[in-house]
């Protein structure tokens, strides 16, 4: 049965921007969809382990070899290469922290490298190209051209080059300025806001 | 009494060469600083907790109305940043991993921030620029202008932006192509390593 995978990481819970959108995505698609089904993974309330020696050990080693610490380590691999490779969709919510990824992003990401799975072994080549991937990319501040913070984005750049190495071409819908809701000195700032959140509820609606 | 906060990431262990840059600053340090002492804070043996709805809310709220989770937090966070504010100087062994920080200095780094702490209330002028502060960024592949992956370490441009933010001009030193090492594919790069290896130890004999 199709189902969409909903990967949320925003720590600002119902005030948080990239939880409305990946929720109206989600609307949308079960709309769409009336007989599939949601699965969710929260980032920010069960966070998956870093990677570590063991994760990296478990890489390196043929499963069949596995301590069961390595064991343990590559079916969490195993499992989270699964929930993307099998879904209809995912659609994840992607805010920038301190003008990187949310570290739980940055260790979901980590462990859906490894080879065999994610990657051809030899050549590297992607395997999970077959996904559609909707990547809801919120920011407190600008970043486009014209702002003096241009370039401090690290996360998206960052995050579309990663997925690219597991055969992925993700679609970003980007919010910026979401800060002008709670601190008063951005207020000004607040119709970039709005039209940015405009034209993103007008592609969520397009997605499907 | 002056000490040396050493901050280690990786996950290979003794075949790590940022532990080995790391290791070699230290002992230059010691070498230089006879009654000084070192302290260590390893990320991969005992990662700090990610930013969380907790965490945000012990930095949205005045300390004298935390409940007792916030509590905790911003005490971390008072550790955390105490330990770079006090230190003589920070040196932080930084590989890259999949084109981006560890999941665990991200985590670390976020937690770094703190209004009041190590960021002025207001202004958000950083408060840490009397730490010297040292990164050895160690890299799998090369990066540079005539490298394919030119564009691809989103790790140490985040780094420098994001401690800048906290008073931190960071003192980059790189070397590239570690795994001409492991891989045998890249064994032809292993003098670019050699080569960016010698300059990195003959930088670290200086540093103090």
């Amino acid at each position: 049965m199709a189902y969409l995978l909903v990967v949320d990481s925003s720590m600002r819970g119902d005030a948080s921007v990239s939880r409305r959108l990946t929720g109206l995505a989600t609307a949308r698609w079960l709309a769409t969809h009336p007989s599939g089904r949601v699965v969710r993974r929260d980032l920010e309330a069960h966070p998956v382990p870093h990677l570590d020696h063991v994760a990296g050990a478990a890489r390196r080693t043929p499963p069949d070899q596995h301590t069961s610490a390595q064991a343990e380590r590559w079916q969490l691999a195993e499992e989270l290469i699964g929930e993307v490779r099998d879904a209809d969709a995912v659609v994840v919510g992607f805010p920038l922290y301190n003008w990187g990824p949310p570290s739980t992003v940055k260790a979901w990401v980590d462990n859906l490298f490894a080879p065999g799975l994610s990657r051809e072994r030899g050549t590297g080549k992607g395997l999970l190209g077959a996904t559609r991937f909707i990547v809801f990319a919120t920011r407190g501040g600008g970043y486009g051209p014209e702002a003096p913070k241009y370039g401090w984005d690290h996360a998206t750049p960052w995050l579309v080059h990663a997925l690219s190495a597991l055969g992925i071409v993700p679609e970003v819908i980007a919010v910026e300025m979401t800060l002008s809701v709670v601190n008063l000195a951005l207020e000004s700032f607040r119709p970039m806001m709005e039209r940015d959140l405009a034209v993103a509820e007008a592609a969520i609606a397009k997605l499907w």
